[in-house]
């Protein structure tokens, strides 16, 4: 798991928007986005708790496509999701004390990630301050 | 489980929304919105690891309510959720090569549905080029 | 569970938008928002399923850093989601009939909570009408 909150911090400060939403966006059907508190327990429960709901295995309809094995990869991206917004005022985000925000990978192999971010509100003096920006989440293995 | 990519793409392009995001959402409590490889084994794999995690039963407190065995219907379509959001680049989504927008019907008998789409974003020479559409999305059998 | 709809109308048509998406923010880790048919059975339903898949138990990995047994709270509220986009029209939240927003809290004692609210669209004779506004969503023992 990986922690883009300040990351994320970062381009809604250049952005300049003041008041709005930040949206965040896992490009890709293997990866998925959350907030959690992400501490090494939880870095621990999450992705075991997804493998225990859904279990890598050889018998999912996907492997006939593929057989790489990753059709309970899919699934878990799927169940969790890979669209967050999160509220923004003075141009930070808004969450809890005890509250960050995630990259999952639950892919079977290292994979170069894009997490496109899109910045929508009112910034200082402009009608106008929607930014889109990606950047990269490396992988590590679980 | 309906492949709704190429509607929302051409709703996009209308909207001549270059860069923002589109806003999906899945107006009715059983039926819900994601993004998934929709190849024919994941298409049998979501549906099927969803009635294992939650299966259809007689024994839900919302059968008290209505008598008309679809608990586990409402209890899916709320998990998996009925809000989707993507980024939109060049009047175009942003989706991983592999990755498509899809509805999944969770209900226990054909419905028609609808999927309510609002684009929001920079348009070309225009300040504000929101637009809210509407697109009805079958049933399938599953 | 909290019944939201009410509360977020309010703020939707105080803020004059006819048209665009309102967005919902659980600030905190151990909280979760969605849409159901809000009766008392589903009502009960919700949090039994995800107590029977991610059950209360001191064996998470979360237990070691505060030993307060509410790791299947952060792991439920993760799952479920924080985040909650609805579209409106005519400054009114667009959900189906037996459609309703709730909070559900998922932690182990009473909490405040604020769910944030960003209303993003176009209102009437203005070019701008975001809002920010905040409500606090009181616990139920369940």
């Amino acid at each position: 798991m990986h922690n883009l909150t300040e990351a994320v911090n970062r381009i809604v400060s250049e952005s300049k928007v003041c008041r709005g939403v930040v949206h965040l966006f896992n490009v890709g059907s293997t990866g998925a986005l959350g907030t959690i508190e992400l501490e090494p327990g939880l870095e621990e429960d999450l992705p075991a708790v997804l493998d225990r709901l859904i279990p890598a295995s050889r018998d999912y309809g996907h492997e006939r496509a593929w057989h790489d094995g990753n059709g309970h990869s899919h699934l878990q991206a799927t169940l969790l999701g890979p669209s967050l917004t999160i509220p923004v005022k003075d141009a930070r985000l808004v969450l809890g004390t005890w509250q960050q925000v995630f990259h999952l990978e639950c892919d079977v192999r290292a994979r170069r990630r894009t997490v496109a971010v899109t910045v929508i509100g009112e910034g200082p003096g402009t009608a106008d301050s929607r930014k889109a920006v990606s950047l990269n989440a490396g992988w590590k293995e679980r």
